[in-house]
């Protein structure tokens, strides 16, 4: 029942804010492109008869009514900010596989019982800002919008200064607003369903995720003069550490992943020894109690090191992102939508953050997943096939009518 | 005869310009800052009776008429410009010793034989713009003007343009003007004279450096969903890199030095695989020989971890300036000077690069080395003592009378 056309002429249109000459998308939370994205979004939906409310985080919500507006709301949610090096699909689809889902509705005249919201939240990247899923943990309680609007970028611009320049920063306060249901759609991002000839995968759960920041402390000398036993080289500490990292990684195989991602050397400068530096840390594993231990374990390595180079080290924990099963009924739901549309499905859980692991936290929520190129994703590269796209914006539209009359 | 407290003065002024928290200088190369000091030295020099000239890569010749001006000119020189962490002395006391030299001859009404020519040379740090002794280098025929001009920081501003946007393009052409000599007046930056005690170093030359630059291209890909097993991680591999570089240092003790001093990842985000990495190297040795082989080996180890680990890898040399012997005139003419000054000296080869490594291709040329606290540079707690500044400045006046006399 799915226009999948038009589904993919959405797609197309809005890859074109912020397209990348590889392809890709760039379009860093609370930029301009941001914005223009979110404009698209805003007009498209009231065309399509939504009523478009923003809150304090710059979360969107376009509301197409039900029979009975005193139900809580079937929500459709996911984003539409991207790595800098993000591709087309990521977060983008789940978002218009919403408005293609309420453009169906509204083609077939079909009204539900329940009002739906198609809801693009912001920051879920968590490029610009750390953490990932900023604001969908605000909508749940996880952070309050203080600590939101305190998040600086690494150029030190504040998250609540930038919402409120591209005049997102919405009058009605960020959660307090019971949703029924919570689904999301999204490309895997890993390689599994692809591996296996699945077009749907039903999503039960998110893996464990903590962040960490780490500042290391050494001396500025000359590179030419300052011989080697006097030197406090703080990149060649970090060095040292970022192998460590990848091998608590490799110890708890095949399921740990362990990623710097980002790293500021200073002073920058070809013939000074680094003085400082400052790198991040992502641990994971689907099981919170190894992913304890790969913590411990990575403090422990990283200690060591700075203690035989001489380094001064502060590590952080910035974010921990418990394992997260989704809600029983809204998965069996996904299932049967996927069956009664004749898909290929698996069980998965996801290695990704998503806004679902938040939202879970006070709505039944569950995910679909379909398959992307090599898993690649957080690459300019990330490809989707349309016929899986469309096969998965069908599973939603089932699953989400599905939730309704139950 | 030098006047050790106006020394002092014109050093602690001018350190106003471009003056850090932590008490250093950060004055880049062709910045508003560097115009400044350029403009305060330029008035200075007028002031003291010389005349001044700026050629077209930005070189200031500040010059003292002698009895015989067909006579070529005896220079000092040395350079303004800091690292992003420069200190106080750092090539500073090289040019504004070199203004003392010209007061004090004032104030005795001295008359040289040959005129006296005070230079501060543009971008000796190579911070900004790679490489080092870039405009002494182009002076000394090393460079051309339009390969120096080509040049670009990491923003990508070039040399050429900078000079120019700070009104230091001069019309004289860069080199083909003949020094009888040229001494240059440094701290140390190294820990020899302080850990000996001696006040003066007599410079016999420089050691050999190259830079190289390295670009590693891997994956993008997600830090949650990408196995471990599957990634490219650009930046996991220059962490081996690194370690390799300083393995191949410490194999060739204790006289070898190796730094990565800059490096940027790409797309430096929290949660996506590393996919390119840019990193420097500087390799250094006395023998130019061994700096061969030490280029050799980086070379096979960085090309070993990169097949190993899937990326691909592009190594320039970007610079090598080889080993340098300065004039034995000159070097005795400095002996002479410390010696009849009563100061504690010794011989000493550098281990960083400066001028006057380049205009030894053109002139008879040699260095005055004093100590500077614990040897660090690069660093803005760098420091010396007026002391040895003083002592620095009396035997570059001694020795530039005694070369004049012969
Ligand atoms: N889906 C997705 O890429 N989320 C970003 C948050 C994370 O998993 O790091
Ligand atoms: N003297 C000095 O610090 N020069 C910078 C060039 C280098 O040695 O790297």
């Amino acid at each position: 029942a799915i226009d999948g056309d038009r589904l993919w002429g959405t797609i197309m249109e809005t890859a074109r804010i912020g397209a990348t000459p590889k392809g890709g998308i760039c379009r860093l939370t609370l930029t301009d492109l941001d914005r223009q994205v979110r404009d698209w979004f805003r007009a498209a939906c009231t065309a399509a008869g939504c009523t478009v409310t923003v809150d304090a985080m710059g979360n969107i919500f376009a509301r197409r009514a039900g029979r009975d507006n005193s139900l809580k709301p079937i929500a459709i949610g996911s984003h539409l900010d991207t790595q800098p090096t993000g591709g087309k699909y990521d977060g983008i689809v789940g978002v218009l596989a919403g408005l293609e889902v309420l453009r169906t509705l509204n083609d077939h005249g079909v009204e539900t019982n329940a009002p739906i919201e198609v809801i693009d939240w912001t920051n879920e990247e968590g490029s610009r800002f750390a953490p990932a899923m900023l604001s969908s943990g605000v909508f749940a309680g996880v952070f309050d919008t203080a600590y939101a609007y305190a998040r600086q970028d690494r150029d030190g611009q504040g998250f609540g200064e930038a919402l409120d320049r591209i005049g997102y920063k919405g009058d009605r306060p960020c959660g307090g607003h019971a949703l029924g249901a919570h689904i999301e759609l999204h490309i895997e991002q890993g390689p599994i369903l692809e591996a296996e000839g699945k077009t749907i995968g039903v999503v039960t759960g998110v893996q464990g995720m903590r962040w960490y920041e780490v500042t290391l402390t050494g001396a500025e000398s000359h590179a030419g003069s300052t011989p080697m036993p006097l030197r406090r080289d703080a990149l060649l500490g970090a060095a040292h550490m970022i192998a460590a990292v990848n091998q608590v990684a490799l110890a708890h195989a095949p399921d740990a992943v362990a990623t710097v991602g980002l790293i500021e050397s200073r002073p920058n400068s070809r013939n000074v020894v680094p003085g400082s530096v400052f790198f991040t840390i992502d641990l994971r594993h689907p099981d919170d109690g190894v992913l304890a231990r790969m913590e411990a374990e990575t403090d422990r390595a990283l200690r060591a090191i700075a203690g035989a180079a001489g380094l001064g080290i502060a590590m952080e924990r910035v974010w921990d992102s418990p394992a997260v099963r989704f809600d029983a009924d809204c998965v069996a739901a996904v299932q049967r939508a996927a069956d009664a549309a004749g898909h290929a499905s698996r069980r998965i859980v996801s290695g990704a953050g998503h806004d679902s692991a938040y939202i879970a936290r006070v709505a039944p929520t569950t995910m679909i997943f379909v398959p992307c190129e090599k898993g690649l994703s957080h690459n300019e590269a990330e490809h989707a096939e349309k016929s899986d796209v469309v096969a998965g914006a069908d599973v939603l539209l089932r699953a989400v009518l599905d939730i309704d009359q139950r």
